[in-house]
Protein backbone atom coordinates (compact mmCIF):
# COMPACT_ATOMS: atom_id res chain seq x y z
CA UNK A 1 0.00 0.00 0.00
CA UNK A 2 2.77 2.65 0.68
CA UNK A 3 5.75 2.61 -1.66
CA UNK A 4 7.81 4.13 1.80
CA UNK A 5 6.85 4.76 5.25
CA UNK A 6 8.93 7.76 6.57
CA UNK A 7 10.21 8.78 9.65
CA UNK A 8 10.67 12.31 10.99
CA UNK A 9 13.90 11.49 13.86
CA UNK A 10 13.90 14.01 16.62
CA UNK A 11 10.91 13.42 19.38
CA UNK A 12 9.25 10.45 17.10
CA UNK A 13 11.94 8.31 17.23
CA UNK A 14 14.47 9.54 19.94
CA UNK A 15 14.04 12.21 22.66
CA UNK A 16 15.66 15.15 21.69
CA UNK A 17 13.58 18.76 22.97
CA UNK A 18 14.31 17.87 26.12
CA UNK A 19 17.72 17.60 25.50
CA UNK A 20 16.93 21.65 24.72
CA UNK A 21 14.62 21.91 27.50
CA UNK A 22 17.23 20.91 30.11
CA UNK A 23 20.08 23.22 28.69
CA UNK A 24 17.95 26.01 28.76
CA UNK A 25 17.45 25.44 32.65
CA UNK A 26 20.96 25.29 33.02
CA UNK A 27 21.20 29.14 30.98
CA UNK A 28 18.67 30.08 33.45
CA UNK A 29 20.75 28.96 36.46
CA UNK A 30 24.77 30.12 34.69
CA UNK A 31 22.38 33.69 34.20
CA UNK A 32 20.53 33.85 37.47
CA UNK A 33 23.12 35.89 39.29
CA UNK A 34 22.87 38.58 36.23
CA UNK A 35 19.43 39.05 36.34
CA UNK A 36 16.20 40.46 37.88
CA UNK A 37 14.21 38.13 37.18
CA UNK A 38 13.85 38.19 33.66
CA UNK A 39 12.02 35.77 31.57
CA UNK A 40 15.40 33.95 30.15
CA UNK A 41 13.52 31.14 27.82
CA UNK A 42 11.02 34.24 26.45
CA UNK A 43 14.39 36.19 25.13
CA UNK A 44 15.95 32.55 23.94
CA UNK A 45 13.21 31.75 22.11
CA UNK A 46 12.98 35.59 20.32
CA UNK A 47 16.94 35.05 19.67
CA UNK A 48 16.57 31.35 17.91
CA UNK A 49 13.77 32.71 15.92
CA UNK A 50 15.98 35.65 14.64
CA UNK A 51 18.97 33.47 14.24
CA UNK A 52 17.13 31.03 12.05
CA UNK A 53 17.47 32.51 8.67
CA UNK A 54 21.81 32.94 9.22
CA UNK A 55 22.13 29.59 11.35
CA UNK A 56 19.28 26.93 10.51
CA UNK A 57 18.34 24.72 13.15
CA UNK A 58 20.73 22.33 15.18
CA UNK A 59 22.40 22.71 18.74
CA UNK A 60 25.55 24.78 17.11
CA UNK A 61 22.77 27.56 16.08
CA UNK A 62 20.89 26.87 19.76
CA UNK A 63 24.33 27.83 21.38
CA UNK A 64 25.03 30.95 19.35
CA UNK A 65 21.57 31.90 20.24
CA UNK A 66 22.17 31.29 24.08
CA UNK A 67 25.67 32.93 23.86
CA UNK A 68 23.95 36.13 22.16
CA UNK A 69 21.28 35.83 24.71
CA UNK A 70 23.44 36.05 27.52
CA UNK A 71 25.28 38.78 26.16
CA UNK A 72 21.98 40.88 25.49
CA UNK A 73 20.20 40.07 28.76
CA UNK A 74 23.27 41.03 31.08
CA UNK A 75 23.75 44.09 29.04
CA UNK A 76 27.09 42.97 28.34
CA UNK A 77 27.74 42.31 32.08
CA UNK A 78 28.12 38.46 31.51
CA UNK A 79 31.65 36.84 32.20
CA UNK A 80 33.39 35.04 29.87
CA UNK A 81 33.80 31.56 31.85
CA UNK A 82 30.34 31.92 31.79
CA UNK A 83 30.10 32.00 27.95
CA UNK A 84 32.83 28.94 27.41
CA UNK A 85 30.31 27.49 29.75
CA UNK A 86 27.63 27.59 27.50
CA UNK A 87 29.52 25.92 24.73
CA UNK A 88 30.33 23.54 26.86
CA UNK A 89 26.74 22.79 27.64
CA UNK A 90 26.57 22.27 23.65
CA UNK A 91 29.46 19.46 23.76
CA UNK A 92 27.32 17.68 26.90
CA UNK A 93 24.57 17.68 24.57
CA UNK A 94 26.31 16.39 21.62
CA UNK A 95 27.83 13.85 23.86
CA UNK A 96 24.59 12.54 24.79
CA UNK A 97 23.16 9.37 24.11
CA UNK A 98 20.48 8.77 21.55
CA UNK A 99 17.81 7.56 23.75
CA UNK A 100 14.67 5.86 21.91
CA UNK A 101 11.68 6.35 22.82
CA UNK A 102 9.45 3.89 24.44
CA UNK A 103 9.16 0.67 21.59
CA UNK A 104 10.11 2.61 18.95
CA UNK A 105 12.64 -0.12 18.41
CA UNK A 106 9.96 -2.85 17.63
CA UNK A 107 8.31 -0.92 15.38
CA UNK A 108 11.21 0.16 13.25
CA UNK A 109 12.30 -3.44 13.25
CA UNK A 110 8.70 -4.63 12.60
CA UNK A 111 8.05 -2.30 9.62
CA UNK A 112 11.26 -2.54 7.90
CA UNK A 113 10.37 -6.06 7.38
CA UNK A 114 7.50 -5.21 4.86
CA UNK A 115 8.42 -1.74 3.52
CA UNK A 116 11.27 0.73 2.97
CA UNK A 117 11.70 2.95 5.24
CA UNK A 118 13.14 6.51 5.16
CA UNK A 119 14.24 9.21 7.65
CA UNK A 120 13.42 12.55 7.08
CA UNK A 121 15.13 15.11 9.08
CA UNK A 122 15.82 18.56 9.78
CA UNK A 123 18.51 20.19 10.91
CA UNK A 124 22.53 19.95 11.22
CA UNK A 125 23.94 17.24 9.19
CA UNK A 126 26.60 16.28 11.66
CA UNK A 127 24.42 16.10 14.80
CA UNK A 128 21.82 14.19 13.12
CA UNK A 129 24.09 11.08 11.53
CA UNK A 130 25.68 11.14 15.16
CA UNK A 131 22.21 10.65 16.52
CA UNK A 132 21.24 8.26 13.97
CA UNK A 133 24.74 6.05 14.31
CA UNK A 134 23.97 5.82 17.80
CA UNK A 135 20.50 4.84 17.20
CA UNK A 136 21.29 1.75 16.50
CA UNK A 137 18.08 2.44 14.00
CA UNK A 138 20.40 3.19 11.04
CA UNK A 139 20.34 -0.69 9.15
CA UNK A 140 16.53 -0.66 8.99
CA UNK A 141 16.34 2.51 6.87
CA UNK A 142 17.17 2.43 3.28
CA UNK A 143 16.87 5.92 3.01
CA UNK A 144 18.45 8.73 5.00
CA UNK A 145 17.24 13.05 4.16
CA UNK A 146 18.41 15.26 6.29
CA UNK A 147 17.36 18.50 4.95
CA UNK A 148 17.34 22.17 6.30
CA UNK A 149 13.56 23.01 6.15
CA UNK A 150 10.65 20.76 5.55
CA UNK A 151 7.75 22.46 3.79
CA UNK A 152 5.79 21.34 0.79
CA UNK A 153 8.43 21.96 -1.63
CA UNK A 154 10.80 19.47 0.31
CA UNK A 155 8.59 16.64 0.41
CA UNK A 156 7.72 17.12 -3.43
CA UNK A 157 11.84 17.20 -4.02
CA UNK A 158 11.83 14.30 -2.59
CA UNK A 159 9.00 12.02 -3.86
CA UNK A 160 10.12 13.34 -7.65
CA UNK A 161 14.04 12.18 -6.44
CA UNK A 162 12.64 8.78 -5.65
CA UNK A 163 10.22 8.43 -8.65
CA UNK A 164 7.32 7.80 -5.57
CA UNK A 165 3.81 8.34 -6.08
CA UNK A 166 2.73 10.95 -3.08
CA UNK A 167 -0.57 8.90 -2.50
CA UNK A 168 1.69 6.12 -2.26
CA UNK A 169 3.98 7.71 0.63
CA UNK A 170 3.41 7.86 4.08
CA UNK A 171 5.48 10.22 7.19
CA UNK A 172 5.03 9.72 10.45
CA UNK A 173 6.16 12.48 12.96
CA UNK A 174 5.60 14.26 16.07
CA UNK A 175 5.40 17.88 14.42
CA UNK A 176 2.28 19.31 13.06
CA UNK A 177 3.76 21.68 10.94
CA UNK A 178 6.81 19.69 9.76
CA UNK A 179 5.84 16.52 9.05
CA UNK A 180 1.93 16.13 8.98
CA UNK A 181 0.26 19.37 7.40
CA UNK A 182 2.98 19.75 4.40
CA UNK A 183 2.88 16.01 3.51
CA UNK A 184 -0.95 16.27 3.29
CA UNK A 185 -1.00 18.91 0.90
CA UNK A 186 1.18 17.75 -1.67
CA UNK A 187 -0.93 14.19 -1.31
CA UNK A 188 0.68 12.28 0.95
CA UNK A 189 -0.17 10.48 3.90
CA UNK A 190 0.27 11.19 7.81
CA UNK A 191 0.37 10.02 10.57
CA UNK A 192 0.67 12.45 13.62
CA UNK A 193 2.13 11.37 16.73
CA UNK A 194 2.50 14.16 19.43
CA UNK A 195 5.65 14.14 21.18
CA UNK A 196 5.08 15.51 25.26
CA UNK A 197 6.56 18.62 24.66
CA UNK A 198 6.56 20.94 21.67
CA UNK A 199 9.08 23.31 20.80
CA UNK A 200 7.10 26.68 20.04
CA UNK A 201 8.49 27.06 16.77
CA UNK A 202 7.20 24.20 15.73
CA UNK A 203 3.41 25.02 16.91
CA UNK A 204 0.29 25.89 14.69
CA UNK A 205 -2.81 27.24 14.52
CA UNK A 206 -5.79 24.66 15.35
CA UNK A 207 -7.11 26.46 11.79
CA UNK A 208 -4.53 25.00 9.71
CA UNK A 209 -4.82 21.89 11.65
CA UNK A 210 -8.30 21.45 11.23
CA UNK A 211 -8.43 21.94 6.73
CA UNK A 212 -5.84 19.45 6.74
CA UNK A 213 -6.32 15.22 7.10
CA UNK A 214 -4.52 13.25 8.75
CA UNK A 215 -4.12 10.15 11.54
CA UNK A 216 -3.04 10.88 15.18
CA UNK A 217 -2.02 8.27 17.76
CA UNK A 218 -1.09 8.42 21.44
CA UNK A 219 1.73 6.28 20.66
CA UNK A 220 4.13 5.04 18.05
CA UNK A 221 3.63 1.28 18.93
CA UNK A 222 0.22 1.58 17.52
CA UNK A 223 1.69 2.51 13.83
CA UNK A 224 2.00 -1.22 12.63
CA UNK A 225 -1.93 -1.83 13.93
CA UNK A 226 -2.89 1.40 12.09
CA UNK A 227 -1.03 0.56 8.85
CA UNK A 228 -2.85 -2.61 8.70
CA UNK A 229 -5.94 -1.11 9.04
CA UNK A 230 -5.45 1.27 6.60
CA UNK A 231 -4.32 -1.72 4.07
CA UNK A 232 -7.54 -3.56 4.76
CA UNK A 233 -9.85 -0.92 4.40
CA UNK A 234 -8.13 0.39 0.76
CA UNK A 235 -8.57 -3.13 -0.36
CA UNK A 236 -12.16 -3.85 0.34
CA UNK B 1 32.21 8.12 -21.24
CA UNK B 2 31.11 9.25 -17.62
CA UNK B 3 27.89 8.59 -16.26
CA UNK B 4 28.15 12.01 -13.93
CA UNK B 5 30.47 14.38 -13.56
CA UNK B 6 30.37 15.63 -9.71
CA UNK B 7 32.02 18.86 -8.70
CA UNK B 8 33.27 20.32 -4.67
CA UNK B 9 32.01 23.46 -4.43
CA UNK B 10 34.14 25.61 -1.76
CA UNK B 11 36.98 26.66 -3.71
CA UNK B 12 36.17 24.76 -6.86
CA UNK B 13 32.89 26.97 -8.23
CA UNK B 14 33.14 29.71 -6.06
CA UNK B 15 35.67 31.45 -3.39
CA UNK B 16 35.35 30.10 0.20
CA UNK B 17 38.67 29.71 2.02
CA UNK B 18 39.56 33.38 1.18
CA UNK B 19 36.53 34.62 2.95
CA UNK B 20 37.46 32.52 6.42
CA UNK B 21 41.37 33.96 5.94
CA UNK B 22 39.60 37.25 6.14
CA UNK B 23 37.81 36.88 9.17
CA UNK B 24 40.49 35.15 10.56
CA UNK B 25 42.25 38.82 9.90
CA UNK B 26 39.24 40.40 11.63
CA UNK B 27 39.47 38.17 14.91
CA UNK B 28 43.26 39.43 15.09
CA UNK B 29 42.75 42.56 14.91
CA UNK B 30 39.90 42.10 17.66
CA UNK B 31 41.89 40.84 20.34
CA UNK B 32 45.28 42.34 19.54
CA UNK B 33 44.93 45.16 22.21
CA UNK B 34 44.87 41.97 24.75
CA UNK B 35 47.49 39.81 23.79
CA UNK B 36 51.38 40.37 23.43
CA UNK B 37 52.04 39.29 19.74
CA UNK B 38 50.41 35.49 20.31
CA UNK B 39 49.61 33.97 17.04
CA UNK B 40 45.73 33.46 16.69
CA UNK B 41 45.82 31.68 13.75
CA UNK B 42 48.13 28.68 15.14
CA UNK B 43 45.65 28.46 18.38
CA UNK B 44 42.74 29.04 16.30
CA UNK B 45 43.42 26.43 14.09
CA UNK B 46 44.22 24.09 16.63
CA UNK B 47 40.58 24.38 18.43
CA UNK B 48 39.28 24.04 14.58
CA UNK B 49 40.74 20.57 14.74
CA UNK B 50 39.73 19.86 18.49
CA UNK B 51 36.64 20.94 17.59
CA UNK B 52 35.65 19.00 14.43
CA UNK B 53 34.17 15.61 16.11
CA UNK B 54 31.77 17.61 18.19
CA UNK B 55 30.56 20.75 15.71
CA UNK B 56 32.02 19.60 11.60
CA UNK B 57 32.86 21.87 9.30
CA UNK B 58 31.41 25.30 8.07
CA UNK B 59 30.77 29.32 9.56
CA UNK B 60 29.03 28.11 12.96
CA UNK B 61 31.66 25.66 13.46
CA UNK B 62 34.23 28.33 12.95
CA UNK B 63 32.19 31.07 14.99
CA UNK B 64 32.10 28.90 17.99
CA UNK B 65 35.85 28.21 17.40
CA UNK B 66 36.75 31.59 17.25
CA UNK B 67 34.80 32.54 20.38
CA UNK B 68 36.60 29.49 22.87
CA UNK B 69 39.58 30.74 20.90
CA UNK B 70 39.27 34.56 21.96
CA UNK B 71 38.58 33.21 25.61
CA UNK B 72 41.31 30.83 25.99
CA UNK B 73 43.86 33.50 24.28
CA UNK B 74 43.12 36.39 26.63
CA UNK B 75 42.53 34.07 29.87
CA UNK B 76 39.23 35.45 30.12
CA UNK B 77 39.77 38.74 29.89
CA UNK B 78 37.97 39.25 26.45
CA UNK B 79 34.77 41.58 27.13
CA UNK B 80 31.40 40.00 25.90
CA UNK B 81 31.12 42.54 23.30
CA UNK B 82 33.95 41.36 21.80
CA UNK B 83 32.08 37.93 21.83
CA UNK B 84 29.13 39.64 20.21
CA UNK B 85 31.45 40.85 17.52
CA UNK B 86 32.90 37.59 16.78
CA UNK B 87 29.11 36.80 16.26
CA UNK B 88 28.47 39.25 13.99
CA UNK B 89 31.65 38.72 11.40
CA UNK B 90 29.22 34.74 11.02
CA UNK B 91 26.96 36.58 10.47
CA UNK B 92 28.27 38.66 7.64
CA UNK B 93 29.71 35.79 6.25
CA UNK B 94 26.75 34.11 6.08
CA UNK B 95 25.48 37.49 4.28
CA UNK B 96 28.38 37.50 1.40
CA UNK B 97 27.18 36.94 -1.68
CA UNK B 98 28.57 33.67 -3.69
CA UNK B 99 31.77 35.00 -5.63
CA UNK B 100 32.16 32.06 -8.45
CA UNK B 101 35.62 31.49 -9.54
CA UNK B 102 36.61 32.88 -13.01
CA UNK B 103 35.26 30.47 -15.96
CA UNK B 104 32.97 28.31 -13.77
CA UNK B 105 29.32 29.57 -14.92
CA UNK B 106 30.95 28.73 -18.43
CA UNK B 107 32.21 25.63 -17.77
CA UNK B 108 29.48 24.29 -15.82
CA UNK B 109 26.53 25.73 -18.85
CA UNK B 110 28.67 23.66 -21.24
CA UNK B 111 28.90 20.71 -19.75
CA UNK B 112 25.48 19.91 -18.15
CA UNK B 113 24.63 20.20 -21.74
CA UNK B 114 26.15 15.99 -22.39
CA UNK B 115 26.56 15.08 -18.77
CA UNK B 116 24.26 14.95 -15.80
CA UNK B 117 26.13 17.27 -12.86
CA UNK B 118 26.56 16.48 -9.04
CA UNK B 119 27.39 18.67 -6.67
CA UNK B 120 29.35 16.95 -3.19
CA UNK B 121 30.35 19.24 -0.94
CA UNK B 122 30.88 18.73 2.73
CA UNK B 123 29.98 21.42 5.37
CA UNK B 124 27.22 22.95 6.74
CA UNK B 125 23.63 22.32 5.09
CA UNK B 126 22.18 25.43 5.37
CA UNK B 127 24.88 27.32 4.37
CA UNK B 128 25.65 24.91 1.70
CA UNK B 129 22.12 25.46 0.05
CA UNK B 130 22.32 29.00 0.38
CA UNK B 131 25.65 29.32 -1.53
CA UNK B 132 24.83 27.55 -4.19
CA UNK B 133 21.03 29.14 -4.13
CA UNK B 134 22.97 32.47 -4.72
CA UNK B 135 25.25 31.26 -7.45
CA UNK B 136 22.65 31.04 -10.13
CA UNK B 137 24.13 27.55 -11.01
CA UNK B 138 21.78 25.37 -9.30
CA UNK B 139 19.83 24.85 -12.57
CA UNK B 140 22.50 23.11 -14.25
CA UNK B 141 22.92 20.37 -11.58
CA UNK B 142 20.60 17.13 -11.28
CA UNK B 143 22.10 16.03 -7.79
CA UNK B 144 23.15 18.07 -5.24
CA UNK B 145 24.47 15.83 -1.62
CA UNK B 146 25.77 17.95 0.82
CA UNK B 147 27.45 15.34 3.07
CA UNK B 148 29.45 15.30 6.77
CA UNK B 149 32.73 13.97 5.64
CA UNK B 150 34.44 13.23 2.23
CA UNK B 151 36.10 9.71 2.44
CA UNK B 152 36.40 6.48 0.76
CA UNK B 153 32.82 5.32 2.20
CA UNK B 154 31.20 8.15 1.71
CA UNK B 155 31.62 8.33 -2.22
CA UNK B 156 31.33 4.08 -1.90
CA UNK B 157 27.62 4.85 -0.36
CA UNK B 158 27.18 7.98 -3.03
CA UNK B 159 27.92 5.57 -5.89
CA UNK B 160 25.91 2.39 -4.81
CA UNK B 161 23.15 5.23 -4.23
CA UNK B 162 22.70 6.28 -7.58
CA UNK B 163 23.99 2.77 -8.99
CA UNK B 164 26.70 4.80 -10.75
CA UNK B 165 30.04 2.44 -12.06
CA UNK B 166 33.10 3.97 -10.02
CA UNK B 167 34.85 4.18 -13.58
CA UNK B 168 31.81 6.27 -14.95
CA UNK B 169 32.28 8.53 -12.45
CA UNK B 170 34.60 12.13 -12.19
CA UNK B 171 34.87 14.24 -9.61
CA UNK B 172 36.65 18.04 -9.76
CA UNK B 173 37.85 19.79 -6.89
CA UNK B 174 40.36 21.78 -5.21
CA UNK B 175 41.27 19.16 -2.26
CA UNK B 176 43.29 16.03 -2.56
CA UNK B 177 42.35 14.88 0.52
CA UNK B 178 38.52 15.26 0.27
CA UNK B 179 38.10 15.33 -3.60
CA UNK B 180 40.63 13.46 -5.28
CA UNK B 181 42.45 10.65 -3.50
CA UNK B 182 39.31 9.43 -2.11
CA UNK B 183 37.80 9.00 -5.29
CA UNK B 184 40.65 7.20 -6.66
CA UNK B 185 40.70 4.80 -4.33
CA UNK B 186 37.10 3.49 -4.95
CA UNK B 187 38.11 3.44 -8.97
CA UNK B 188 36.58 6.28 -9.69
CA UNK B 189 38.59 9.55 -12.02
CA UNK B 190 39.31 12.67 -10.64
CA UNK B 191 40.57 16.17 -11.69
CA UNK B 192 42.28 18.21 -9.09
CA UNK B 193 42.16 22.30 -9.95
CA UNK B 194 44.33 23.62 -6.87
CA UNK B 195 42.79 27.05 -5.37
CA UNK B 196 45.48 29.41 -4.29
CA UNK B 197 44.98 28.69 -0.89
CA UNK B 198 44.39 25.45 0.99
CA UNK B 199 43.09 25.19 4.45
CA UNK B 200 45.56 23.52 6.46
CA UNK B 201 43.12 20.86 7.45
CA UNK B 202 42.81 19.77 3.50
CA UNK B 203 46.84 19.58 3.24
CA UNK B 204 47.99 15.91 2.79
CA UNK B 205 51.39 14.50 2.41
CA UNK B 206 53.49 14.39 -0.54
CA UNK B 207 53.51 10.43 -0.27
CA UNK B 208 49.96 9.78 -0.14
CA UNK B 209 49.36 11.70 -3.45
CA UNK B 210 52.47 9.97 -5.26
CA UNK B 211 50.82 6.70 -5.04
CA UNK B 212 47.30 8.05 -6.16
CA UNK B 213 46.48 8.97 -10.39
CA UNK B 214 44.66 11.26 -11.20
CA UNK B 215 44.67 14.82 -13.39
CA UNK B 216 45.69 18.10 -12.13
CA UNK B 217 44.46 21.03 -14.12
CA UNK B 218 45.54 24.81 -13.59
CA UNK B 219 42.25 26.28 -13.95
CA UNK B 220 38.43 24.81 -14.34
CA UNK B 221 38.28 26.35 -17.62
CA UNK B 222 39.98 23.46 -19.09
CA UNK B 223 38.18 21.07 -18.02
CA UNK B 224 35.83 20.56 -21.38
CA UNK B 225 39.17 20.10 -23.20
CA UNK B 226 40.99 17.57 -20.84
CA UNK B 227 37.16 15.16 -20.92
CA UNK B 228 37.29 15.80 -24.68
CA UNK B 229 40.83 14.44 -24.78
CA UNK B 230 40.04 11.55 -22.35
CA UNK B 231 37.20 10.28 -24.23
CA UNK B 232 38.79 10.92 -27.54
CA UNK B 233 42.18 8.18 -25.82
CA UNK B 234 39.41 6.03 -24.64
CA UNK B 235 37.57 5.77 -27.89
CA UNK B 236 40.85 4.61 -29.52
Amino acid sequence: MFDIIAFDADDTLWHNESLYTATQTKLEQLLAPYLNGEDVGQRLYAMETRNIPYFGYGIKSFTLSMIETAIALTEGRVMSEDIQQVITFAKEMLDTPTQLLDGVHDVVAQLSKSHALMLITKGDLLDQQRKLDRSGLSDYFSHVEIVSEKAEATYQTLLAHYKLEASRFLMVGNSLKSDVLPVVAVGGRAVYVPYHTTWEHERVSPDAVQQSRYFELAHIGLLPDLIETMRKRESE
